[in-house]
Formats: structure tokens, C-alpha cells, sequence
């Protein structure tokens, strides 16, 4: 493969694997000179990390991050950023009873196909652990970004099966699931405890907002704004889908609704998510991701082995009965390399 | 900018304006040795043109596709191919009244804000005729995945709030609206005429199933397959979504129904779109897009001009009332480049 | 092939063989709003074209260039500029009787093993005739680089074994073989007739001076600017090595000789030729590139044809005798890109 | 910047400064199911690291390198090697003294200008330190290239202004200056050493053979092989011109003595070094590089400090009196990236 490396003008790369000694990510086209410290990365990290809360995973890793270059006397040095995730509570033990077979959901069967052969331990590469090294790069991008003025916020609008009424933009770090409204909340955790003691997992919709950003940023036509976050966001592994300002709810609409006009103070709608024709408006930009169930539930479920061999496999590992709260940070983050990398691209093109 | 260039190994460079003299593109990494002929090509060509029916633009282009490199004797050499189409019909005149407004649903404002100047005519780069190019990139992409086995098919399933209930897929290239349900394509094309004569427009949702894909496609973890193809659907103007397998509506399921068991035979379900961890697994990929209705409508509409004026504008071009039937090969077209380039990318991994 | 494409934020992408309909480039990038019109490139075009003297090859083309895209009322917008150079003279005649030969010196055998197949009319895709392509698309970028004060001047200072002893910038367009030392050039033209007409060639070296150019352009690591130049000017066929400041003569000095010392006004000397640690100093960029004579000369050599059987081949096309002077306008064009990308990509580093 | 990326489908990024903590690289795309360990890697890393010899540099480093990712059960997977390499004798003190000065020769001044800050130690990122990584990722790709039967092998043939007048392959490892000729290895140490005395530096040339490489690899027209191996060379640091075949000699040859001639057995001679066009013909590919003397040296030398005021510098460091011998393993990694990422770019056009 060699698709471990997102952006242009700021480019990540990563590198790991779930039960391997690290992850971690080189972070290449940072402005020089910027203050940045461990502390600041690891804020982000910590809001990533498992095991905090009853329905986040159990699992524990301490998920602290070291900063191995391009930093000198607190600030960026312009030369590539290398942040070093150490992989702590790895027990292949749990993972030894699933070792030939393809867990449902999984990436195994797949990445079987396309490597002819397979590091079973929690998915190696293809974990969820991967995003740690996203969630630093992010953090990164997130302190260019503060200095432009943009700020990016992702939460919870849907999880099993409950919805978000109302936006109360304190309440979503104070809550487990990171939702939007504080009562919708409540009920989500119930349920997703409730389907978790069956030893099930459930999907949910997580929305981000993207605040500050300036007009004429995204790149006619191939790498417009909305076609690079779609990619950023469907490079995640549980998402399965991406909407616009509208989104799908366009589909119905008629073009008289779903035009935004405009009068001399600006736009009176923003139907259009805050890009028009690939760049951005200047407009809040809106957009939501589905994310599918946790595959990983101790539920029986039919397979077949490396074997060939038919068999019912119950994955026995700590696993979230709903990623939507820790997967937050991870659109956010993903969000934030985006915006950056074309603040880039647009002042090369202008330069 | 510099987005005017797709795809890694198979790589597509487009250009041209929607009033220019000519839309064309470069398409490099061609394998060399294939039989290709301009009638190939242009049989695509003819699916998207103008004026193929009632609920489509009754503007003309002909779209003849013209090969100026690339091939010797009928068969590619594996240098570049340049194909380009020439723009016979462009009225400049009936956008002069527009010339100075800023259209609603248009990227005329955020073009602006970009380049700090703009080519009014009906959009210039942001038209979609430059999505002309990327059909005749396709064909060449298509005719390298038919020697694989591989088939790809676009259709409307929703349009003008009309879904389609069942799939025959010889009705699709029957009916006006590209629609997979012969009955539904009927009321789709009544309700989008009545539309039109509003001078209205309406929006839609487009499938496509891509079949014989081989298991291993895609690369982790930033280029996945379905993010690649997310980027790929959303780099056309109309698009405001995309989905893979059961999507959004994966956001309501448990893990219990949403992973798809295996048995010696094979997967039991197809809830994952034929992609798991990024990866194809052999299983038919089934992706649907949200097209917004067509921005181009003659009702009256409050903006602003380039001098900050308000006025109220009406723009009288000849445009599509649903722009689905011809977004249909646009999203094939799409779909072929990102697949055959992940089939050369695939052959560098394990070479 | 994905060969065809150069650059990074400003991006060109040439298509085109020597005996096809047209060669061009497209020019991704371009900063929007710069006045730029066909006769401010055509100068450039005709400074490589054939037929301009006794030691150029008689061939005739007019290689006049066209631009299709980009341009809008006299300006970049900014969108991808698709620049096209008809094929006028093309004979094949000439070049059946040697259609099924490989010629010694020329790319026909490598190009029939990597493609497996042979455009055999004048080398196809490895003609030099490409470079028409670079030459509009480096005048694209020498207008950007008029405005940051950078000029670009190559000149040959060694052809057919006689070397230039002086530096007379005013001499090299006076002279055929754009010699810096006119009357090294009057020898040198001598030389070449001579040479031509025992239907040999010969080789020579060619130096470019780049000044003006900001001190801080290049990328570590493997980026930098003299790596840049580097592939830029090994790309063009002829050139078989390249060698910046002292270059090869560095290897016989000691440290105490070759670096450069400053005092409070700047360096004191320019051994490195502008350039440490691949980045620039703000002092003149030099470099030589070495030229091997021409391939196509009418003397008899011995070969293999297609079919394996060995023969004796003797190239009847009209070809250069010494290809230095229309290999400087190629330098300085692939010159320009290298630079102006560097701008632009330092400009998205500071951002 | 974002130039610490080098390749295309065998994707190598590398990261860390001279004296922070560790140097290291991410290696992508590599070819799954290979075994790899890292005493393979070690045996390189050894050849290049510091205190070897009378004519090193005597600073310690063990170079230990460490495998963070990518290898399972000793079989690479395909995902992204990491490699990791500690920095074990930094002694920032011994650069106090020249914190404020711009070193004649090094990239001090430039850096200052790209990044408007400095890491004064020891070079920061623009120190051969980095080079160290770039063996660690080169050996995995002579790795893969073994199994292609592919041999890379770089050597001094002029140190100290003396030349190698004979080519003794089994004589380069076992001599401290790695010249192919024992009789001028001798000489060459001891005229090192004498000029080390001095606290001066010397220059010299590395020759580099890589046999049996298939003909078809290198891409026109931009990545032409010849292009790509001189911008992989050019990105070291003290490599000042490349040459390939007859490289700078070949201006004053004929035509008819340039062109290699062929018969039913194949090439008759190899002035072209292997590569015709861009592509590689099967021959063995020859080039040199122009190695420049060390830039540290401890004669004094004016310059200037980042005050403006004019100074004299001394370098008290522990140098490299004749950076040759360590540059050879260099020059092969690098060949040795470009040469398999072009085989698999060749996979992907044929596939």
C-alpha cells in the first residue's frame, strides 16, 4: 500500500499498528516558529483516549504522546513534527481464540485478500488504535487553525437509535456520549449500556461545524473542500457515509428552497453546508457522518477461518458498544488537517 | 489551483471552461497495447450531452471527443491521451445580465473570494461541462476494467421526491430519467416537467453498483477505497452526500444485524457495501449520492452584485429542472478511474 | 506511464508525440489576475523552434502556440491554462526505412521494453519535440517570475569541444549557437557545419545563471533546490549530467578553498552556486548541464531490428547537429517551473 | 516545508534533527510476506555510521536501528515500516560556541532565511545525521530488489585529488576510503589524514553500478530514470553534480562515437550508462557524483553572526575530514528506493 499519507502542503504519515509498540505520525509542512508543547497534544489525546466512560471501552491505554522532532526551544522548527504514541495495555491473549478466523464487520477477510496474509492481533493496521496518531497530527493543525481564527467542533446527533433535539454546545463535553442535547444524552447512554450488557453495539451520527473559515478556500474541481473531508471522514473506519449542509434531505428539495440568497449583509441561509462549488463560503461548514456499529461484539455470530472451515466466532476482547464519543476527536481532527492543508494550498496559489 | 488532477497511477488532468473554446483532459499510466477507438469513448460521451430529452437541458453540444495523443495504429502506446471536446454551443449573451450578480446555489461567490476575479459565463471552470472531460477519461478507464471483468452502473433512485420501488435494470437506459423502476421513472419524468415549468428545479439520489471488483482494492489507511470514492462523487458540483451499503440508516442498526456473516460460500449479507477496513471484498460495491436541485432556475431570487448591491436576479439560460439522468455516467465515469487506479496501485504493492 | 506531470503547486502535465496532431501542456496553479497573451509566449517558442539557422536542423515548424484555457479577458483566472502547439511538418516517409530498427543513441529499444510496443515515427513521446510543451509552460512561469525579480539565462559554453573563454551576456542571442563568447561561437558554428556535413554531431555543455531569486526557496529533505533542478534538467533527453557552483572541480579543493566566507555585506565568493544545504542563499543560482551529441546522424551504424536480425542503419531525417543552442530555451523554461513552484511552495510553508 | 517525502509507490519519509532524540523513517508500500530483520538493516547502518577510521569522523554512534511497526513474525505485512534510530553522542556544548554564527558551507544562513529560526545544533535537520534513516529505508528496498537479482554497489574513485586507476571490486570494503583501486586507496588515506592534520577537508567522487536492472523501468517524460536517481542524489547534502555514462565527457565526443551500437547479442558498448531516453535499456547503469569537501573544518574562516556583526568561526566539532567512505552507502540507499519504487510503478502501467 502507500496510502498512509494524507494533505499536501501539511502532510501526515503514519505508522503502527494496534498491539505493535506504537503508533505514530510524521507531521511535514508545519509553519516554523509556533508555539507548541506536549501538554496541548495531549489534551486532545486524552479526549481520544479509552476507557472514560461506561460506554466507552474498558480497555486502558495511557495514550500519552511524545514529540520526538521538529520542536526546539518550544516552537516548531519547520521541519517534520514526529509524535510517538507507545501501545501499553496490548493483550493478544484475548485475541489468540479469534486467530483463524474472520471476524464479521472486520477487516480481516479483506485484508487478507490484499496482503495474502494477516497480523490478526485486534486488526493490526486496520484498529481503530491508528486514529491515536491521527488525533495528534490534528492537534497540530488545530493550533495553526486557533491563530487563523477557526475553530472546529464535532459531537453526537444519533446513537442507538435516540436523536439530538436541541444544540447546547456546552453540554456535549459533559456528557458520556459527547451529544448536543443534554437530555437526549441521558437516554443515549441508557440504551447503549442496555445493549451493551447483550453484549451487542450500536451506530449513531456524528455532526461537525467548522467556524471562522474563510471564504475561497478548496481546490477546483477534483479537490474541492467538501471531496477532501469527504475522504478525510470515509478514511475512518467505522464511517460509512457523509451529508452536506442538506445532504440527503436535498434530494427533496426544490432549487428555489435550496438556494441560499443573499442580501448586502451576506447569506440568509446555508443550506449549502458553507461551500458552493468545492470552496467555502465563508459560511459555517456543516457537515454529518454515519457511524455503523461497532463490529466488534461478543454476540455468536457465523464465519468461516483462514481454513475455509465454517465455524461461529465471539469476539471475547473490551470493546465500545458505541464509538461515536471517541470517534469525535477523530473528525474533528481529521477536520482540522483539511483546513489547514488548504489554507496552504490557497496562499501558494495566491503567493 | 492545482485539484485539476485525479487518481495516482492512472492519472486524469482536466481543463477548460464551460465557454471557452474546449474541455478536454489528460489521462497518463494508460496500460499501453489496449484497443480504443474515438467511438468508444464517444458512446459515453452521448449519455451525458445536453438535450437527450425532456427533462434535460435543451441546450446543444454535440460532444464530439477528440483523441489528439496517446494512441498508435488503435491502440494505446501508454503515453498520455489527450482527449478533448469542443464547446459549439455557448450563448455568452444570455448570461450578460448576470454578468455582475452573484447566482444563488452558484460558486460564483466563492470563486470569487478565491481568484479575486471571475469568468462570469455560466461559471466558467465550476460548470458542469467540464464534468465532459472526466466522461471521456472514464471510457478510457472502462475499457481497461472490462479486460477485469469489472462493470459499473449508475441510476436515479430518487428524484423530485419520488422513490423508485423495485430494480430492473434494463428500464434504465429506457426512460428519460435514468431510473431503475420503469413505473417510477414515469411519474418521476411527469413531476419533473410540471417542476420545469415553474421554472423550478428538483434534486435526487443516484446508485451505483460496481460488480466483479476483485477482493484487496483500496489502501490503508487515508486512501481507502470508499474514501477515495467519496472524494471522487464529491468532486461533482451537484453532490452533496454519499453513502455506502446501508449508510445512514447503519447509524440505527445494531452490530448484530449490520455485520455480515460469512459462510463457506461466502458473505451471508451485503450490509458493508462490499467494502470492509477501506477494502473491497470481492462483494458487489453499492454506494448512492445526494444530488442537490440544479442551482440554475428561472424564479426570481434576492442577491447581491460584485458592487454589493442588492438586486433580484432570474437567470434565463436553457438548464436542466433535475440534472440525475445525465449525473448518472458522471458517477460511472468516477467510479472507473478510482477503480482502475487502485487495480494498478494494487499490482505495484504485490509486485 | 504517470511520468507526465511536474511540479507541485504549480503543475504541468505535457501530452503529445513528435508526429501527432499536437503536442501541449496544461498549467495547474497559476496565480489568478496576471496579464498574459499567445505573443509573450510565442517569443519563447520561437527561440527553440527548428530552422532558425545553419547549425539547427532544417526542419520546419511554425510552432505557434494556442491557448484553450485559463485566459479570460487578457488575465489568469487561475483555472488550469491548456496551452497547444500544432505538429506541422511531420514526414513518416522519412522514417519508414527505419521503422523496423532500433537507432542507436535513441530511446526505440528501452521505450519497446517497457510498453512492448513502438510509436517507431521520430521516437514518438521521447522525441525532443515535447519540449515545445515545456517551453510555453515555462513562459507561463517566467511571467510569474518577472514580478518577484527573478531572471533566468542559459547559454552554451562549450560546443563541439571548443570552450567559451569569456562571459558576454549581449553576445548569446547574437550568436547560432547562443554562445556566451562571440568568438568562441563564430568557431563553434564552424565546427558544427563541419561536423554536420560528414552527417556527424556533436555534444557541448550549457550553464544558466538564475538571479534575483529570494534566499530560502527549496525543501529539506529531499526536495531541495538543487535536487529539483537536478531531475528538471536530467528530464530534458539530451542531458546527461548536471553539476552546480564548482561542481566537479569541488571534488579536487579543500574545505578551506570552497567554502564560501561573508562578511557583513554578504558571501564573499559563490562556490556552492546558490545553494546550501539545498536551500537558496539570495546569491545567483549557476549550473552547468552536459549535452551528448545528438542521437540521429546519417553515418552508418550497425543495429538489430525488431526482429532480432542485425543491420546497418543510417537515419535520413533532418535532424541537429549539435542540439545546445535550442536546449537553452528548455533549460531556462524547466528552470522557471522548478522556481516558481519553490515560491509557491515556500509561500504555503510561511502561511 | 513537505519535502521529507521521497518516492511513489514505495513511499519513504523521514524525520528527527542531528541532536534531538532519534532520527528515523516510515517506509510504505512495501511488498507484503518478505523476510526482513533488523540485522539485515543493521549490516548497513553500520557501514555508514561514524568512528569506522583514521578517515572518519571519530564522534560515536552505535546507529542501533529499531523496527517499530510494519514486520510480524518476521515477515513484512505491508504496512508502514517505521524505523527507528537513537542519537546516542550529542554533545550540544561543543556547538555553543558557534550558536550565533553562520558557518561558511552549511545551511545555517539559508535555513535562517527559509524558517526565520535556527537550530544551531550541529545542522539541526540539514545534518548528514539525517542521512542515517535513509540507509535504515534503503535497505529494506535492496531487500525487495535482491529477490529481483538486482546488485547496487557505490564507490570512491577520487578522493583528495587523487583518482582510482583500476577497478578492484573486492577491494572497496576492505579499504577505509571504499575506492575501488587498493594501490590509490592508500594514497588516498594518507593524503586525508594529512589534510585532517591540518584541520581542513577534502572532496572527491562516488561512482555508482547497479546490475541487472530489467530494461523498461523509468517514466517519461518527468520521471525519467536517469531524472529521478539524480534528484535522489542531489538530496544529499554534500553531493555538489551527477553524471551518468560518459555524463560531462560525452560534450566533446561525435555522435558516431557516443551511440552505442547493437548487435543480435545486444549493446556493443554502454556510453549511455544503461539509460536511453530515460528508460533503462538492461545495460548497467553507471553514474558519479561530485562529493564537496566537508563544510566543517576548524581553520578559521570570517563569516558573520545572526547579529549582523562580522566574526571569524571556528568549528570545534568532531569531523568527517573526507565524507566519501560514508557517503557510499548513502548513494546505494538512494539508488536502491528509486530503483524499486520505479519496478513497481512499472507493475502498475502494465497491470
Amino acid at each position: 500500500m502507500a496510502g498512509s499519507t494524507f494533505g499536501e502542503r501539511l502532510k501526515v504519515t503514519t505508522f503502527g499498528e494496534s498491539h505493535g509498540t506504537a503508533v505514530g505520525v510524521i507531521v511535514d509542512g508545519v509553519t516554523p516558529g509556533v508555539e507548541l508543547d506536549e501538554s496541548y497534544l495531549q489534551v486532545q489525546m486524552d479526549r481520544r483516549k479509552p476507557g472514560q466512560s461506561s460506554v466507552t471501552t474498558p480497555r486502558k491505554e495511557e495514550d500519552k504522546v511524545t514529540v520526538l522532532s521538529g520542536l526546539y526551544e518550544g516552537r516548531t522548527t519547520g521541519t517534520p513534527l514526529c509524535l510517538l504514541i507507545g501501545n501499553r495495555d496490548s493483550r493478544p491473549s484475548a485475541y489468540n481464540d479469534i486467530q483463524e478466523a474472520f471476524r464479521p464487520g472486520h477487516a480481516d477477510y479483506s485484508y487478507m485478500a490484499k496482503y495474502g496474509l494477516r497480523d490478526h492481533r485486534g486488526g493490526g493496521r486496520s484498529s481503530g488504535r491508528e486514529t491515536a496518531a491521527r488525533v495528534a497530527a490534528g492537534a497540530v493543525a488545530r493550533k495553526l487553525l486557533e491563530a487563523r481564527g477557526v475553530s472546529i467542533t464535532a459531537y453526537t446527533v444519533e446513537a442507538a437509535g435516540i436523536r439530538c433535539v436541541r444544540f447546547v454546545e456546552s453540554a456535549i463535553e459533559a456528557n458520556p456520549v459527547r451529544a448536543c442535547d443534554p437530555e437526549a444524552a441521558i437516554r443515549m447512554a441508557e440504551r447503549i449500556e442496555a445493549i451493551a450488557a447483550q453484549g451487542d453495539s450500536c451506530g449513531g451520527v456524528v455532526e461537525c461545524r467548522i467556524r471562522g473559515a474563510a471564504p475561497g478556500l478548496g481546490e477546483p474541481v477534483f479537490d474541492k473542500l467538501d471531496a477532501e473531508l469527504a475522504k478525510a471522514m470515509l478514511s475512518i473506519g467505522a464511517v460509512k457515509g457523509i451529508e452536506f449542509g442538506e445532504g440527503f434531505a436535498a434530494a427533496g428539495m426544490l432549487g428555489s428552497e435550496h438556494n441560499d440568497p443573499m442580501n448586502a449583509q451576506g447569506f440568509l441561509s446555508n443550506h449549502s453546508g458553507g461551500i458552493l462549488g468545492g470552496i467555502s463560503t465563508g459560511e459555517e461548514i456543516l457537515f454529518r457522518v454515519a457511524v455503523k456499529p461497532t463490529s466488534s461484539i461478543s454476540v455468536p455470530q457465523p464465519t468461516v477461518g483462514t481454513d475455509g472451515q465454517e465455524r461461529v466466532i465471539q469476539t471475547r476482547g473490551r470493546h465500545d458498544p458505541c464509538i461515536c464519543p471517541r470517534i469525535v476527536p477523530v473528525v474533528e481532527a481529521m477536520a482540522c488537517l483539511v483546513l489547514e492543508d488548504h489554507y496552504k494550498r490557497q496562499a501558494a496559489l495566491r503567493a
